[in-house]
C-alpha cells in the first residue's frame, strides 16, 4: 500500500501562504504532483479492497426505519429526516407533454458538498475522498472532501463525526474560493440544492485514511476515465473560478486548433456569442413565459404508477422504478442498513454540441424546463435525456440533436465518458457524456438555445439556480480538455 | 396646456444612434434636456385636473365580480384571473416570531415594468406615464412606460391595448439595458415578480398624452419631492447598469464630501469592504441556515384574523387589513370596478445607515426573511418597519437599529422622502425612505447585516431574488444624491 498522506505532509513543506488563485499551475500537472497518478491509481485499488458495500433489492415493505405513511403513501423515515419520497403532479401548458405525475424526492435540508484545497510547492491541489455508496454501481468513486447532508452533519445518523466538516462550518475563517447553492436533478428530486463551496487553506491538514491531494489536471485526467469522479466531485469543480489571463499566458494557445479554443473560451477577456445582459435577458424571457405548475400530492394512487411490493413503477415500463435495498457497509463506514433508491432503467446521454466563434469554442445550451426547479427553467445541456424513453414516440417526437449527437463521427467527439450519477440515492444511474463539435457556420434559430462560451457558464455559476447538474458535469468535462493529460 | 409631446418630436432630430450607454449626461440635466422642469410640473399639474379616480370603501360582500370560495374563503376574481387573497402559515424556527398566520396576495403572473429610453441631443431620456391608481392617496403619480400584468397585456380586462406595449413584447429587437424578474413585498405577496425592463430605441416614438421624456437628473429630483415617482418606476430605475467610469469622469469627485462618496460608490473600480464572492458566500450561509416554512392555507378561519363584512383584520388591531373598495375612473383609463386591497394603517420606516469608507460610501445592508420571497432571504434596508406594530413589546424587541434612524440628527440624514409603494394593489401604503449617514470607524459585528457599496448592489441587481423592493427603491434614491438638483 502506498502511503501517500506521508507523501503529502513532506510536500506541505513547500506551501506558499495566501498568493493570488493560479490555476494554470494546478491545470498543468508535472513535477510538482503530491502523487503520480500511477501511485494514486495503486492506492485507490487498495481502497477499493477494503471499503466496499454489499447492496441488495428487497421488497418495500422490507424497508426497515421506514414507513408508508398511511394517509398518503408516501415513504418517509421513521424519525422524520433525511427525505421522503412523494408525489408530484406536473403541468406545463404547451410543453410536449402537457400533464404527468410521478414519485419525486423530497429532500428540502441544504447538504454541504466542500472541497479543500492547498498549496504544495506552489501548486494547488484539491483533498478528495475515495468513497463507496450504495448507488456506485462499481462501488468506491472520488468525492469530494466532505460531501454530508445536514442530517449527516447534525448527527441524526449517530455516527461518526464527518472528517473535515468543520472547516466548512467556519468556511468565513478561511479563502473562500466559491459558496453556492446549486439544484440537483430536477426531475428526481423536488427542489433540492447543496452548498458547492471549495475553500483554499493555509494550515497543515492531516490526511486520513482514504483522503488524498490531486491537482485539477490529474482530476481531469480521471474524469476522463469514466466512473470514477463522481457527481458530487463534478458539480463542485464545475463552480470553480474557472478563468482568468493566468490561464491564457501559461498555455498561450497561439494555433486555431480545438484546445486552444476551449483555453480562450475560459478567459472573460475572449469574445462570446451574446453579450452577458442579452443572455440574462434571454433566461428572464424563458422562465416568464414559460409556465410549470407543480403540486405535491400523496403518492398513493398516483397516475400512471403502480405499486407492488417489489417497486413503485411506470404503467408502461419506462422512466425509473422506486426500489428498496440492504446495504451492508465495510471499511471507513461499518454499519448496514435498508432505504429506497430510484434505479433508472438505462444509460441516459447528456451531451454539449460546440462549436467554435472567432477561436472561441462556444457551448449550445438548452433553457430546460424540469418539474423539480425552484425557478422554472435552468441552463441543459444540448442533449439530456435517456434515448429509449422515445422509442415508442414518432420521429418529430425525438428530442432536438439526439441523433446529430449519437452519429457523429469520431474525429468530431471530443469528450465520451460514462460517468455516475449520485450514488446515494439513484441506483446505478449513469449517463454517457459527450462532448461533439459541429461546424463553426452552423446557425441555430431556436428560442430555447444559445451558443456560450465557457467563461459565460462560469460566471453564471457564481449564482443559483442558472445552470443544471448536467451540464455543470459537462462544464467539468470541458475544462478538462484545456490542457494535456499529466503524465502519470 | 403644455405641448410636451411636440417638444420631444423636435429635439428627437437630434438623436444620435447607438453609441455606448453614457449615464453622466442624463444625471446631469442641463439645457439639453428636452423638458425643464417647471414646465413639466405644469404639464403634471393639468393632467391631474383630467386623470382621476374616485375610490370608495365598500364591504367585502359587496365586490361584483368577485367571490368567496364557499369551500377556502379565499378571495378571488369570477374569471379565475387577477389575483386571489388567501391565507399563509408561516413557521420561522429560531425567528424573533416563529408562527404566525396571515392573508396574502397570491398573483402568480409575471408582469411587465418597462421604460423606454431614447437619446435627444445625446442625452438619455426616459419616457414617464402620468398614471392614476386606486391606491395612490394623492391620484396621480409617474409611472414606467408600460406597468401591466399579464391579465392586462393578454386583454383579460377587456380593456384598450397598452401603450407601447410591443415594444416590450419583442425586446430583443431593441437595445436592452436591463431585463431581470424581481420581488416585490415578501410580507403582503406570495412570491410575486415582476419583469424589470429598460430598452433603449433610436426609432421615432410618437409620445401619447398622459406620457412625457424625462433624464435621469430630473428623474432624481422629483424622488426628492416625495410621492411622485412611484414604487414601479423606482425599481426598474434601480436596476438600471448604474456605473462606469463615465460617471467619475464626468463629476471628477476631487473632494471628500459626501457626494463624492456616492459618486465613487457607483463605480466598480472602487474599494469594497468585502469582496463579492465573499459577499454571495454570506448570502449563501443566511440562506442555507435560516428556515422559513410557508403553507398557503384556507383564507377562512385563519388563526388570528376575524373578517367581517367591513374588512379581513388582526384580531389586535396590528399590522394592515384587506377591504374593498369601489374605483371610478377618468380620463385615460375610463371605468367603474371594485377589488380587494390591502390597507396599512400607518406609515412605515425603510432606511439605510450609510458610512464612508476609504471615501467610498457603503450602505449596511440587512439580509432578511420574509415570507412570500421564493428563496428564503433577500437584501433588505438597515431598517424596514412599521414603528408602531412594536409599541406593545419591550424595548429589546424593537429593530435594531430603529431608533437611531429616528433620532439621527438632521445634518447626518442625507435623503428623506416619504414615498408610495404600489397602487394597484395597496391602499395608501406609504413609507419614509431615509438615508442617515453614521460615523466611518461605526464597525459592526452582526452576522445578518454588511456594508455595501452601490455598485456590489448593483452587480446583484442583474438577477433574481438578491435585493428587496424597498431596498431597490433606496437604490434609486442613493443614485439621485450623485447630482446636484437639475436647474428646473
Amino acid at each position: 500500500m502506498v502511503d501517500i498522506s506521508a507523501l503529502a505532509k513532506k510536500s506541505s513543506a513547500g506551501s506558499g501562504g495566501s498568493r493570488p488563485w493560479q490555476l494554470a499551475e494546478s491545470v498543468l500537472s508535472g513535477t510538482r504532483d503530491v502523487h503520480r497518478l500511477a501511485d494514486f491509481h495503486r492506492w485507490f485499488a487498495d481502497l477499493g479492497q477494503r471499503f466496499y458495500t454489499e447492496v441488495d433489492r428487497i421488497p418495500l415493505p422490507g424497508l426497515s426505519g421506514w414507513r408508508l405513511d398511511p394517509g398518503t403513501g408516501n415513504l418517509g423515515h421513521d424519525n422524520g429526516r433525511f427525505f421522503t419520497v412523494e408525489g408530484l403532479e406536473v403541468r406545463v401548458p404547451g410543453g410536449p407533454v402537457e400533464r404527468w405525475s410521478q414519485p419525486i424526492i423530497n429532500q428540502p435540508e441544504i447538504g454541504i458538498l466542500g472541497i479543500l484545497v492547498k498549496r504544495f510547492g506552489g501548486v494547488l491541489h484539491f483533498l478528495m475522498q475515495a468513497k463507496v455508496e450504495p448507488g456506485n454501481h462499481n462501488g468506491l468513486q472520488l468525492s469530494p472532501t466532505v460531501q454530508a447532508t445536514r442530517s449527516n452533519y447534525t448527527r441524526a445518523h449517530h455516527g461518526k463525526p464527518v472528517p473535515y466538516l468543520d472547516y466548512f462550518l467556519r468556511s468565513a475563517r478561511h479563502g473562500v474560493l466559491t459558496d453556492v447553492r446549486q439544484s440537483e436533478q430536477g426531475s428526481w428530486f423536488y427542489r433540492k440544492r447543496n452548498r458547492n463551496v471549495v475553500l483554499e487553506v493555509t494550515e497543515e491538514v492531516e490526511v486520513l485514511d482514504g483522503f488524498c491531494w490531486l491537482t485539477l489536471g490529474q482530476l481531469h485526467s480521471l474524469l476522463t476515465a469514466g466512473d470514477l469522479v463522481n457527481m458530487d466531485s463534478r458539480t463542485v469543480l464545475s463552480c470553480l473560478p474557472f478563468s482568468g489571463a493566468g490561464l491564457l499566458e501559461a498555455f498561450a494557445p497561439a494555433g486555431d486548433d480545438f484546445r486552444a479554443s476551449v483555453i480562450r473560451s475560459c478567459s472573460e477577456d475572449e469574445g462570446s456569442r451574446h453579450s452577458t445582459v442579452d443572455i440574462l435577458s434571454w433566461i428572464t424571457e424563458v422562465r416568464t413565459h414559460s409556465e410549470v405548475h407543480t403540486r405535491l400530492v400523496p403518492l398513493a394512487g398516483l397516475a400512471g404508477w403502480r405499486r407492488t411490493d417489489d417497486a413503485i413503477t411506470h404503467e408502461n415500463g419506462r422512466f425509473f422504478e422506486v426500489i428498496g435495498v440492504r446495504v451492508r457497509a465495510g471499511g471507513r463506514e461499518v454499519g448496514e442498513w435498508t432505504q429506497p433508491m430510484i434505479r433508472a432503467y438505462r444509460t441516459g446521454v447528456v451531451a454539449f454540441l460546440v462549436k467554435r466563434v472567432d477561436g472561441v469554442l462556444h457551448a449550445l445550451v438548452h433553457a430546460r424546463l424540469e418539474p423539480g426547479y425552484l425557478d422554472v427553467a435552468e441552463l441543459a445541456p444540448t442533449v439530456q435525456c435517456v434515448p429509449e424513453n422515445y422509442d415508442h414516440l414518432p420521429t418529430a417526437a425525438r428530442p432536438r440533436f439526439l441523433d446529430e449527437v449519437l452519429t457523429a463521427p469520431e474525429d468530431r467527439i471530443r469528450f465520451d465518458a460514462t460517468l455516475s450519477e449520485e450514488g446515494g440515492r439513484f441506483y446505478h444511474a449513469r449517463n454517457r457524456y459527450l462532448v461533439v463539435e459541429t461546424d463553426e457556420d452552423r446557425e441555430l434559430d431556436h428560442p430555447d438555445f444559445r451558443w456560450l462560451p465557457l467563461h459565460q457558464l462560469v460566471h453564471l455559476l457564481r449564482h443559483s439556480h442558472y445552470v443544471n447538474i448536467q451540464a455543470r458535469s459537462l462544464v467539468a468535462c470541458l475544462h478538462s480538455l484545456t490542457a494535456p493529460p499529466p503524465a502519470s
